[in-house]
């Protein structure tokens, strides 16, 4: 088999890359290790930014976003009962768009679908070949059977445990990485969510998220120990520690209800250098993970696939290499200011084991700073509704 | 001895609130424990917030600072040798004003001497009784005798080290505390400054400031290890290491020249609250020290000056008592912003010893940010020329 650009992982990162290039000529194979069921059973963050808005519309993949999408002009920072509220559209002019990855998922692949790009499901054993050379080419196995891919270049879109990051050779990498000291227990319940807006809640006894998919389907978080177990925690338990931790107007009126799914992520800020070795290139997780406050994670991978296709169609169109030598650069300028939002996000609401009253004070400062000047807003909507490309 | 406030400490915030007192016909006493030519000796910051140089105007003491400080519209912020000009100006509309804080001190007594206040030196052993009382007073011994001065309320402005802030009881104090594990090596040197605005760099072998006094006064940081000695740092040695910091344009054009003064100071934040008990107020460093990156530390003396002078003569003038009740508060709100701008400038400049490659990025990141967004730019010269009282 061949193709141009070979695309390792099906997730929104691999098949967004796959539907832009194919609209523009470019031709492309789509491996992953997962059936489709599995990959869109993955429940992920649900906040676009308007550049991935713009950029979903662009692939001919905006549609139902647009119909069914929730466009949100603001949210919120609390700290105990007090309620900051971030006006993104006064603050900076933009917005976001609240829609699942799911969604996003499910409309890629019926975007492909219809085009009929091959999409190989349950590619066992992958494997990059040649990658640093001039004829690079992908093996996997399926079904039994070892299968051959030769192509131009290789996407590594296959996340954080994929096998396209660890085929750059160890002494090439670089990476950067900070675990935080807790986790989130997210539960989706379906119920109307606490606010029309999303709350990133500060409080005493740990951070809390309410955030919602859509009118009737909620989804909450808060921090946990890293040691805590989801069987630690009934629906009850979860509910009535989510109310202390929400400001007394929000939990007064919160609706709960049983949860349709309950898991424990812990957090982490990762960046792996370079974004490109030879003719293979990553996107997304395969290259960066970042902690959820501030829902930058599918955000990041758009980005990437924005200069990774521009830098191909680019180089098949005119022949002209460049945006592909200096894809690595371009992509990371984006994903280290991401990275320091998230970071910053995370180290401003949550609680820390560690934590001084003079670290707790720091908190209390930059809240107050947000609450009172209009340019810590500005700084913090431009931020969240996403940096420039 | 009686008088109607007492102010312990002859620094810049005793005086300052002296001179804004005895103006508006409350009277005062002045204790300082140490002869004028001590005070007058220490060296300390010399960027003056506007909100400062506003208030030594109306305080009759802006002449000279008028004459011979100069206005800064702007700063630097390096990385390596990339330079980041902040333009307060263009930014927040405001600007500051190098002045030393020794200077600032030779004005005020002048000032204070012209209309013959009473400022008692080389007061030892000074006490204060009845603070939670209604008939404060305090004791002191100088030339072998004991005196006592009775007053209706008592302004703490002596120092970190003072005996204002001990008085409170410690189980009504709350002591919030940072320590940096480096210090800053200053030296003064007669040559003309490195730039004509100040320069903050951030460098991989450390911080360093280039600073001024006047056109033929420079002040120079270094960050160095805490176990490092003055005497450690030979004339060559400094300027070899602070030409290494500093972006190399700058770096070929510096003049050195002999250090007429060069001491080590390490770099703490702490605040104690409250900052009134009965019928005592802390003022200045008395109740809280910053790391002097960002220069705060006169200005925030300057800012409790501001409330505690504000409150004293609303009470004196209209019997009115509400600016004293909320003295602790109003101060401490604006003594928490600087408390998180002069952590974040030290954090955001220093090489911490535990610093990761990750923690690194962020820096860069954060400096990247402050480059390309004129929000970051407005937020942090909104903090730099001083927040509104």
């Amino acid at each position: 088999m061949k193709t141009q650009v070979a695309i390792i992982g099906g997730g929104p990162a691999g098949l967004l890359l796959s539907q832009v290039l194919n609209r523009a000529g470019v031709a492309t194979v789509v491996l992953e290790r997962k059936d489709r069921a599995y990959v869109l059973a993955r429940i992920r963050a649900g906040v676009l930014e308007w550049g991935t808005v713009e950029m979903l519309r662009a692939a001919g993949v905006g549609d139902r976003m647009d119909r069914e999408g929730q466009v949100h002009e603001g949210c919120y920072l609390t700290s105990g009962d007090r309620m900051i509220r971030l006006d993104f559209h006064e603050s900076c002019g933009k917005q976001v768009m609240v829609y699942g990855q799911t969604e996003v998922t499910r409309d890629l692949y019926a975007a492909q679908d219809a085009v009929g790009t091959t999409i190989i499901h349950d590619a066992a054993d992958v494997a990059l070949h040649g990658v640093d050379g001039d004829t690079p080419h992908v093996t996997w196995t399926k079904d039994g059977h070892e299968h051959r891919l030769d192509c131009d270049y290789i996407a590594g879109c296959d996340g954080f445990h994929g096998v396209s990051r660890p085929t750059i050779p160890s002494d090439i990498r670089r990476e950067f990485e900070k675990v935080y000291p807790f986790g989130w227990l997210g539960v989706l319940s379906e119920t109307p969510p606490a606010a029309h807006e999303l709350i990133y809640a500060n409080h005493e006894r740990g951070f809390a998220l309410a955030s919602m998919r859509n009118p009737m389907l909620s989804r909450y978080y808060i921090q946990v120990p890293l040691t805590d177990r989801v069987e630690d925690w009934s629906d009850a338990a979860f509910w009535d520690e989510l109310k202390r931790r929400l400001p007394a107007e929000v939990a007064a009126s919160l609706i709960t209800g049983p949860t349709i799914e309950k898991s424990i992520a812990p957090l982490r800020s990762f960046v792996s250098e370079p974004m490109r070795w030879g003719r293979l290139f990553l996107c997304g997780d395969a290259a960066h993970i970042v902690p959820p406050t501030g829902a930058k994670g599918l955000n990041l991978a758009v980005s990437d696939v924005h200069y990774l296709s521009a830098a191909l169609i680019r180089f098949y169109g005119q022949g002209d290499a460049a945006g592909l030598e200096s894809y690595s650069a371009d992509a990371l300028a984006r994903v280290w200011g991401a990275m320091r939002f998230s970071w910053q996000m995370t180290t401003l609401l949550h609680r820390f084991p560690e934590q001084s009253g003079f670290d707790r004070r720091m908190q209390e400062a930059e809240l107050a700073q947000i609450a009172s000047s209009p340019a810590a807003r500005r700084l913090l909507a431009e931020n969240y509704t996403g940096l420039p490309y």
